[in-house]
């Protein structure tokens, strides 16, 4: 039952698929993307397998394309509040059972949610599949919400709240960046919730959200392992397939951002914090929003500048001037609607944070101003490329590049060619990317400080 | 067809009868308030009658407890967009004819929309109050909303943003500066709108929004002037009491502020700028959600810290050290939600601005760190409620008074008492206020800058 966001959120996509942020979990490759099937239950719940025989194993994850942008006004949180609930007793099930059954048979699960979809999983023996599908389509329609339940799971939710973010200084100042940063677009609102908001959710609220958006067809299925499409599309009908459709959703239209025209900072200084840092974030078209090219561009733009020990940030800040004890860029591209790029930077022992900030800066001017060399770039493609293609060799990381891609406005083709978008891009348009969206007058920057000070 | 917000806002609730704002419209008091009557008509209208036989003259408003911080998400604008249509034809009058009639008998009128209000207001001879009612009742029900009349009026007002912001550096800055002060409450987005909204604004959501709150339930009507209560009542119920009761709506609850932890800053450089400037902005409670005697406090340190020339910013930083060419403070009280306090200055000629914004920042600390005298808070309520006394006595600040306090949750008895309230502020509580609100690192500050410059 964890929540995606900031740069916790950037980790996680790292971890679930999101493509450039995977290099860590590199392995050996496999060639099995061709077997890949895609279809649609009769209730309009979507279904992909990914057939990997290598071990007897699973992975079963059911993604609903809804996360916490979706929320309504002033009831901040729900969406992560039930994804908690979905772990509590079925009309069928007492609450627990489904744990138990998935830890007997020494299997493992949990569930997520994010800005823009939440997903359930259990990677367990193959032959375990149907008694996942048949206890996940149990709790898409036959959850019991009594106001035991609710109250009792909101005082978790309260209480992780304060463990997470309240106790963290980082956490707290990611929450008033990003709500300084988004303007209008509901990725302002910290996906676990404002407190004051979360300690309102009330069963109506919950029961309104569960009619609304666990439903078959606001759902997709991804079965990735040891299993062929006919036997998965049996279970699938056996199972999901006896749920009745639900109501038609209206399209995903949320505010957007306005035209920003500002340099905004947000600082927070905090007695807790001991090593000082900074972020520097603007917002960017995500791959569901950009024009052909460009979030592949900002892949690869992030990757040159600051994906990992190869990237320029790391080696001028770290490796030759010795300033920074960490530094790096990231993109979060596989989102719905417009998106961030982030720089950030740790100094050194008593290095100013002034002078990482501006070596930061400078090598962001030096890519606007100079742009990317061919062979600068068709290393960091090959890199990149490399490192998803290892990805996609692990079950869980595959499952999760299909579900997060179509939950977020994309298909299973883009998916499959992703790798010649990447090829294509030329070194111009990293340098045009650069040059139209890091822009310094629009930039939202965070600061976190020690030592309390008046700073008035 | 104005809309109110920002410094403009603060401005105009000064014109329209925001308590403390008001010094400048000074007059020769009359003890008039002793008569004023309140009642409800069947359909729920609130009606208030302030009456005053000084001149022929009345002044004839209903205000509509609805306002940009009510609209649906995504839509932002249709509040004051509506407010437009208002003056276009109904099932019985053509679209001009109601100016028309005002205009021929040496009338005037207009309206305006607020973060918590939209209002429409005639000031007419007082024999032509009933047929100012008539034609009022008239659009509350019987405006024709054709797609004609929203595709012409919709440019209307897309071109009034570019005129009134897009325009002006100084609007656009107070736009993300209000966008980055408020976290969560809808006060965040600007009354006229963001541009790529107020573009999708249609029939629809016009027709939606009238049906919804245009409504004798959820209107008041201040009527001022040389009438009595009776004759009022008579006029009313054979107008607006003819108008069906509308759906009841829902208590206005809507997002409020979570706890704000960080320093922020937004800045814009504009090559238009030639005086720089700076503003420091908090979030603070209103007279609606004050506890006792708090809002009370925050409008004498307002006066006290920058409420005209005798106060210490003026005299500190322009007749003083002379470095500021202007410098003030104001407290936006009448809100229904939580609300701003602002400081703000402008450096004189080449003093660096920096200089006026650590005064300004010391004069706050000063009042935090001493307090004030209590010759001196007894001098700023004298002011104080001399100048609302005054402004008490205009026909037109009477009407807003009362509208604007009636619309944002105060009564008829608030404002009956308001005066005591003031006089039984204490030196202690301004000091407390100033302490527990005006703190440096919960402040966000805007900057007004000349000549664009890299900034990073």
């Amino acid at each position: 039952m964890i929540f995606a966001q900031n740069r916790f959120f950037v980790l996680l996509l790292g971890l679930f698929g999101l493509f450039g942020v995977l290099s860590a979990h590199a392995d050996t490759p496999s060639g099995n993307e061709a077997k890949i099937a895609h279809f649609t239950l009769e209730n309009g719940m979507e279904v992909v397998v990914i057939p990997d025989h290598r071990a007897p194993i699973v992975t079963h994850m059911v993604w609903y394309k809804v996360g916490s942008a979706d929320e309504p006004p002033g009831k901040s949180g729900i969406a992560h509040f039930f994804e908690h609930l979905m772990f509590k007793g079925t009309t069928n099930h007492q609450a627990g059972e489904f744990d138990r059954a998935i830890s007997e048979i020494g299997g493992n699960n949990n569930a997520f949610t994010s800005y823009d979809y939440t997903a359930y999983f259990e990677t367990v023996p193959a032959d375990a599949l149907e008694t996942m599908m048949a206890f996940e389509a149990d709790r898409m329609r036959n959850l019991v919400l009594d106001d035991e339940v609710i109250t009792t799971e909101r005082d978790v939710v309260l209480e992780e709240r304060r463990s997470r973010i309240d106790n963290d200084p980082g956490a707290l100042l990611n929450e008033e960046v990003n709500a300084t940063l988004w303007q209008n677009q509901p990725y302002r609102i910290p996906v676990i919730g404002w407190m004051q908001e979360m300690e309102q959710l009330n069963r109506t609220d919950a029961q309104d959200f569960y009619d609304r958006y666990y439903t078959p067809n606001n759902a997709i299925l991804v079965v990735a392992g040891d299993v062929d499409e006919k036997s998965v599309k049996e279970m699938a009908e056996k199972t999901y397939g006896k749920i009745a459709r639900g109501p038609d959703l209206p399209p995903r239209k949320r505010p957007v951002e306005p035209e920003q025209n500002t340099r905004r900072s947000v600082t927070l200084r905090d007695a807790r914090v001991s090593v000082p840092g900074f972020s520097v974030q603007w917002v960017v078209p995500s791959y569901n929003t950009a024009k052909p090219g460009e979030a592949e561009a900002l892949d690869l733009l992030a990757e040159i500048l600051g994906g990992g020990v190869r990237s320029r940030l790391y080696q001028e800040l770290v490796v030759g001037k010795q300033i920074a004890v960490g530094t790096g860029a990231s993109y979060s591209g596989t989102m719905l609607d417009d998106t961030s790029f982030t720089v950030y930077g740790a100094p050194v022992g008593q290095t100013p944070l002034d002078e990482v900030e501006k070596s930061v800066a400078a090598e962001i001017a030096r890519i606007v101003d100079e742009g990317v060399s061919s062979d600068e770039l068709e290393k960091a493609k090959k890199r990149f490329i490399r490192a998803t293609i290892f990805a996609r060799d692990r079950q869980s990381a595959m499952a999760n590049i299909f579900g997060s891609t179509l939950a977020t406005g994309g298909s299973v083709d883009d998916i499959a060619k992703w790798p010649e978008h990447i090829s294509a891009v030329t070194p111009e348009q990293v340098k045009q990317v650069a040059a139209r969206y890091l822009v310094p007058s629009r930039a939202t920057i965070g600061y976190l400080l020690p030592q309390p000070e008046s700073g008035n």
